[in-house]
């Protein structure tokens, strides 16, 4: 049985401006992988409500799971839990279980629960709330589209809550065999090996070092002797 | 005017693995706020033909310019000058000048223009090559699509060549001010201001370090005079 599919949906202009490099992404990629779900694509969009709800529609549709990073924030331009009411054509108000997370906290440390910070209390009716050990306020999971936060810290803590909750499949295994030679002198083998093993994927990932052309033959698949025989057999092509 | 639009397609099971953690998106994104283009939208897709063609079709329809970046090279998972053939309905096929380019490389360094090799020359009908003063093999630009190497030096090389052919608008100039306050305190009067400027984009980029946090007001528009007043208004509104 394939494993199960997931898409990512990132808000965020900082990543679009080249202004932040990001790092959510890579984080969940390697999660998923290990999780045995594949992140079969990613969309980036700016914070902008018609792009963030017609990529989110787009993408739900078409995949397992989706996870949004970013706009779940206090401040004027955090306007993902709209977009995702919007998509889902539900209505969204600060709701009473999210609030007494945010009144509890913020008695605590003394800060005032203000209006913008209630904003992190709005919630699209239906969703279901995602913890958040580092600063309190919470994600939400509607339908198949688990909403976080875009700070790193958040995010990650966010991931690790609702992982759990998702069925995988077989872990994905990976090699990676580096090959000291161009990739036009390793492509026809290469390419008839990988014919021979259509259940595993044969990646070759070229990259240039002090002038010398190599490649990275990453293999994956889910069967730990499948993918050793054909590991083997790269090395033994090309050794 | 506003400036002109962009989207990238990045084909890259590699990334959405988690094996790697994107340079090429990051690089392009900076490239292209300096020349006045706004970069709209990213999308991630695994090395896969149909999907290649959806992202891509639906991407070049929506905005002005779409960069594509791997998939070009001679091994059996480089299937992009395919895919971008059938997005616009052309044929591919080894072209005479491309072929050109390889021959004269590859009998300079010795090596064979095998077929794998020759893969490289594939050319969409109609399309016009993006120099490649790395390794050679050219990418390609076909309608408002340019086709792009992986490999990031090559891509960076790429992007240079086609960069200067494409009209930019007024470049896109920002200002960050770090505000060591939660974003919960500054929402409020941020969000006052910001629509006092709505020729501006002002975003707010939240942190967390050493167990406190505080946002980064980032505001991007290109007026050098409107940015400066409004980046000395939230100075002085948060100071």
């Amino acid at each position: 049985m394939p494993n199960p599919t997931a898409a990512m949906l990132v808000i965020g202009d900082e990543i679009l401006s080249g202004r932040t490099r990001d790092a959510n992404m890579h984080h969940l990629a390697g999660q998923l992988t290990e999780a045995g779900i594949t992140l079969a694509e990613v969309r980036i969009v700016s914070d902008d409500h018609d792009a963030i709800v017609a990529a989110l529609n787009g993408l739900r549709g078409m995949w397992d799971t989706v996870f949004t990073s970013g706009g779940i924030g206090p401040t004027h331009d955090d306007i993902t839990a709209d977009a995702v009411a919007a998509a889902f054509a539900v209505t969204v108000d600060v709701r009473d279980d999210a609030r007494a997370l945010l009144a509890a906290h913020y008695a605590k440390t003394g800060s005032e629960l203000n209006d913008a910070r209630l904003r992190m209390a709005r919630i699209p009716e239906g969703a279901t709330l995602i913890d958040n050990p580092v600063s309190v306020a919470p994600g939400f999971t509607l339908g198949n589209v688990h909403v976080m936060a875009g700070v790193p810290q958040v995010f990650q803590a966010m991931v690790a809550s609702v992982l759990p909750t998702l069925m995988g499949g077989a872990p994905l295994l990976s090699t990676s065999t580096r090959i000291d030679r161009g990739e036009g002198d390793i492509a026809g083998p290469l390419g008839k090996l990988a014919s021979d093993y259509d259940d595993l994927s044969i990646g070759s990932y070229p990259f240039q070092k002090d002038g010398k052309f190599g490649a990275n033959i990453v293999i994956r698949g889910q069967d730990r002797a499948r993918l050793d025989e054909a590991t083997a057999r790269v090395a033994a092509l090309f050794a």
